[in-house]
């Protein structure tokens, strides 16, 4: 996705051979109308899975997410991170290891929003090491429910999420795919037909 | 906002005289098109206020605000609640009480995206204590910014939150207004010419 990629070129900033910082337009602040663009681009990728519910990941995965349930009329469930005063029976939840912070944590969705007749789109905002997207594939497993496709909006290709989704059989689509982040310079994987 | 009153009298769960559960449409699961409609209404209430950036705070207020954001044609921030990797240097921060969780905690918003020309709309889901809300302010008056205004989706209006704000002279525009919930019912406050 072009527009995503200049935005990334011009706003984001690296901070190390792994960390990108896109806190000016994604991560932090947010670029409603970047937003409502990556939601379309997600809605018209997947539009044809017959998507009945958006899962994502607070917090940053909330707002490409909710653009992307707007466009395809789907409602959309956050996993949260931490427990909440009025979600506290019958959760389905995952162990969810960061690499970042190097702790293990634990995801939870309430089972009463997902059925086992849900064909489950996963929305988040970076794919690294995968084990977000991972956690979200078994909490939508552990309610019947299929996995249709995962929307990513920046994916480090030069890291082993992409690879062990694609391992699962999954649908990955990511609207902008990073090779490189070595010398502070961000560079795009060259993509077949791109 | 009668849309909003019908979805938290038909989708709300009283839990107790003080807590309305809305996990279905706002707080866990998202109903993206009542977001927008929600979102539309914050841009017409606060279009005259020159608003120039929102600010709200994770998770639940992001989708709310960004379809403000939206609408306005502004960014939005939203405070973070506990650390980030990438967001270290160069916070506001705040100290917000939490009445029904009984912590203290604190809210944080990077420097670089305020500025004191900045004129904020501060969105929130809820407005009970007003912690949370005064915890906002705090950090836009730390970067020289003025707070234009304050959106609310629900107002829990039988708690104090609402004098407090009123109080420090900040005009609150609140989209659904409840008086009570006692007897396991939603009693909307009876507004002068609505």
């Amino acid at each position: 996705m072009e527009k995503l990629k200049r935005k990334i070129a011009e706003h984001g900033t690296v901070l190390s051979d792994e960390v990108l910082k896109v806190d000016s337009f994604l991560n932090h602040q947010i670029d409603p109308e970047l937003m409502l663009a990556v939601g379309e681009e997600f809605a018209s990728l997947f539009r044809e899975e017959g998507v009945t519910k958006i899962v994502t990941i607070e917090s940053s995965g909330i707002a490409p997410a909710v653009m992307a349930g707007l466009k395809l009329g789907v409602p959309v469930v956050f996993a949260r991170k931490r427990q909440s005063l009025t979600l506290t029976e019958n959760l389905l939840t995952a162990s969810v290891y960061s690499f970042t912070k190097k702790t293990e944590s634990t995801i939870a969705v309430s089972a009463s929003h997902l059925s086992k007749d849900d064909k489950v789109l996963i929305i988040d905002d970076f794919l690294a090491n995968g084990q977000a997207a991972k956690g979200l594939v078994s909490i939508i497993e552990q309610a019947g429910a299929k996995v249709c496709g995962i929307g990513i909006v920046i994916e480090k290709s030069f890291q082993t999420g992409r690879e062990e989704l694609d391992n699962l059989g999954i649908r990955v689509e990511s609207l902008a795919r990073i090779a490189s982040l070595a010398d502070g310079k961000v560079t795009f994987l060259q993509e077949v037909g791109s």
